[in-house]
């Protein structure tokens, strides 16, 4: 079971932040990635046709043998994590439930601002999380839907990003918040534009980061590291080479194998 | 043959601008609609998984007996026109052609700008229509892949899409062009933005008018026009409710048939 790939998927770009931290982290673990690129953004499709997204592709990875799968995207993570859960043969890692110990580490916030796509938004999830760990806290939340196609367009310190940065987080930061979550894996390679534009005292934590945090510590935990050579196997439902590309560069190293595979 | 419905797809909203212009001009046709938001946007989607789906709708389609076909998006005009010809029962009209006889009828336009998405403006299926229609006619495009999702956020006359749209124009306008096409069936929701920020003697001409005018000439020549009560159907591969929301808003009526489906 150490031996076994980690399994990691999203709709697109997004579920690299996660896997780039992984790999930094935990040298001698192989992954098996799947970007459902076909059917990227997540963010403005239903929750029903995102179950069917999910269901086909956790059947995947768990026929890959894999030891652990995170769901690297937001979205998935607070729509449908319990059908996962459920279809699952292996724990499923998703990027939201991590808050949970950060914010009992972290007492001291008490405005908290979560950013992330309509249906992430929409789906309360941080909300019920939030509240559920501390009723004290006075949540603020803002659907941000332009993001992901800025920075699947490599536009994401481009002015085009920092007007719609503005746009987004003005109403947010008029609410005196001091903890600012990014709820989307994708919003870690905007976060620069984002500093740029809300005030020095405001903390900004990934979900990207959380998420990593509580892999390396579940598998700790468990006895489950790996100490064998590296392996990364990336399957994607639209076009390789793009996505390989894509990969490349924001991995900055060479990925090989990268196939297309339709999922019924 | 006359009392079959005309059939009508694109991935998403963009498609119902060439379906108002229809309904306008032809009363007593009925429609058979459908919008792949399971898989919108097309525009950076690999032409290999376009050819899928679109290999899909024109056998739903035609299973419908429609009397023809309305490709109403650039992006499955520019990169499956033919194998969508070669596959359906029923006439294709794509809406990209319809442009040859526009430049044929207004020879005066010798500098010509087209916008699109990545793969739209990527196929050069414009160029090849131009340079065979006129081979004096100068040709710039530029893909403008932020307008979809800005349009699909509803955000066409937000300061974002006023910025984001003299990005991309910018250039344009400096090779003095004397005729912009708007080469997706999205942007004619943007066109007042775009109307804006760009000199007055420049003309603009959208694709969804044109292939409109296309077909309303082909149903009349071929005494193909319906004289019966009209009925409007519309399919979607994702959740309905939204998509018939939008439908309503932007066809100015109520909408009652809106169904999901999804093909294989």
């Amino acid at each position: 079971m150490k031996k076994a790939s980690i399994g990691i998927f999203d709709s697109g770009l997004g579920g690299l932040t996660v896997m780039k931290q992984l790999i930094h982290h935990l040298p001698n673990e192989s992954f098996i990635f799947f970007g459902d690129t076909a059917h990227v953004p997540y963010g403005n499709k239903s929750p029903a046709s995102i179950k069917e997204f999910t269901t086909a592709i956790i059947k995947f990875l768990n026929s890959h043998s894999v030891k652990l799968i995170i769901v690297a995207c937001n979205t998935a993570s607070a729509v449908a994590i319990k059908e996962m859960q459920r279809q699952s043969q292996v724990p499923i890692v998703g990027v939201i439930n991590p808050l949970k110990s950060y914010l009992q580490a972290n007492p001291q916030y008490l405005r908290i601002a979560v950013i992330g796509t309509q249906n992430t938004v929409k789906s309360k999830a941080y909300d019920h999380l939030i509240e559920n760990t501390n009723s004290e806290i006075t949540i603020f939340s803002k659907a941000c839907p332009l993001f992901v196609p800025i920075i699947e367009e490599g536009l994401e310190n481009h002015q085009i990003a920092k007007i719609t940065a503005k746009e987004y987080l003005n109403d947010l930061i008029k609410h005196n918040i001091d903890l600012l979550i990014l709820g989307c894996t994708h919003y870690p390679i905007i976060k620069n534009t984002i500093k740029k534009i809300i005030p020095e005292n405001i903390t900004i934590i990934d979900s990207a980061t959380l998420a990593t945090d509580s892999v390396i510590s579940y598998l700790k935990t468990n006895k489950l590291l790996n100490n064998t050579a590296r392996q990364i196997n990336i399957y994607v439902s639209d076009e390789p080479k793009q996505f390989q590309k894509q990969t490349e560069k924001y991995l900055g190293q060479p990925i090989s194998n990268v196939e297309k595979i339709i999922l019924k």
